[in-house]
């Protein structure tokens, strides 16, 4: 694999309860590791308003500068809920009733429930393509390349299985970590060096404290599996030198 | 206060590892519910990778278009923490040793112990205004109305008290929360209303799990507490019509 075929992504989370603080975003972490698993890579995350030309003018942009673009939040039955709207704007389609998630959602909810709080929710760009919801009934929905997923960590989830077949990566990218009982300023110079030596692996340095204890872990990330190892192993040979325990690798 | 008085802030999150998934990022969080506690709104939040060219382009536009920024991440000992270079290149000042921290951390180490890698993180753009760190001596920074915080997160805590004397906020942002045990669709309609009779106050409608019960908590959010008084009275009344439980108020 050559850095041209790498394959990357943007997560667009929408929503003033993230921006206020009242909620802490999960949403990233889970749609990063499954994306990294499935060989894309992502590139940037923008946390945004409930507003909609700020939405139209993020979503121009990212869906513009990255491969696929992937929004949070915004899909449901309320007021605050406009990004199917906002999407169909961006996209400068219609947005309209969309017959296949009104079948599946008017089959879900008991007869009379479907009311028209609920129907808000099969409003969506036109010809958009469905993501199946199997927790709770409402699907999220793909155009080209933005694929627009509920707020709701769990649903999100859920929701993730029936995407993989809609997303083209490339190779998975591989991560190995070795973590040490050291400070950064006692590897930093060391570390340095392997990673000029190795231009391929992303290096990264994380303090951490467990249990009372001071440790730094090093990261290295690659779709390149020998490369890691190349990269590991020069790690590791500093760190026998400098006689530096090692917790974990 | 009119919409014109209000002060805000974009929050740029400097790093590979919350990119990646490994690291769940908390300092959103943490940052925009000691904003608003000052009365500083959070505009928007952006993660990015530790690659300097991306980090000078988003800075130099989010220093502009907001009151403040607020980095984290990327201001330690290792190869990987590039944001004190990157914020010297954004502004277009030298990178040097800031003598103040150069002191600092002098008499913070044991003798001998200031070695090169700990140095590195007395390097700033020049003239930037130390922020003190009582955890584990190394300062962050501010240059202009942009301030560059530790990724760590209990670190980044312990330092935002010495910060506050630097913001000047607006009338701090008030929050109210209705909790229900009802779902979204039920009360979509008449929230919407609501809002439509109240647009200075922001309503945001979040379904929630608990103890394996369904509810929604609205949530009301203005500078101005008679508005978001008014909009609470006209949301317990329509509640009260469809007779639907409060579980918390």
């Amino acid at each position: 694999m050559t850095k041209n075929t790498k394959v990357n992504a943007a997560i667009l989370i929408i929503g003033n309860e993230i921006l206020s603080g009242r909620t802490q975003d999960t949403n990233t972490s889970t749609l990063a590791i499954w994306l990294n698993s499935i060989g894309v890579q992502v590139n940037e995350v923008r946390v945004i308003p409930d507003k909609e030309k700020i939405i139209v003018d993020n979503l121009n942009f990212l869906r513009k500068t990255n491969d696929y673009v992937f929004t949070t939040g915004g899909i449901g039955p309320t007021h605050d809920d406009i990004t199917a709207e906002s999407v169909s704007k961006a996209f400068g389609i219609e947005y309209e009733i969309h017959k296949e998630a009104f079948k599946i959602l008017e089959s879900y909810y008991k007869p009379g429930e479907f009311n028209k709080g609920r129907q808000k929710m099969v409003w969506m760009p036109k010809s958009a393509e469905l993501i199946l919801n199997p927790t709770s009934g409402a699907p999220g929905f793909s155009v080209e390349n933005v694929f627009c997923l509920p707020g709701v960590p769990s649903i999100l989830k859920s929701m993730l299985g029936g995407l993989k077949n809609k997303i083209v990566g490339g190779e998975p990218i591989l991560s190995h970590t070795i973590s040490l009982r050291t400070v950064e300023s006692e590897i930093a110079n060391s570390l340095s060096k392997v990673q000029n030596q190795n231009k391929d692996v992303e290096i990264g340095s994380y303090p951490f404290f467990h249990a009372g204890k001071l440790g730094v872990s090093i990261v290295l990330r690659s779709e390149n599996k020998s490369k890691i190892d190349i990269c590991s192993s020069q790690i590791l040979e500093f760190i026998k030198q400098k006689n530096i325990e090692i917790v974990d690798r």
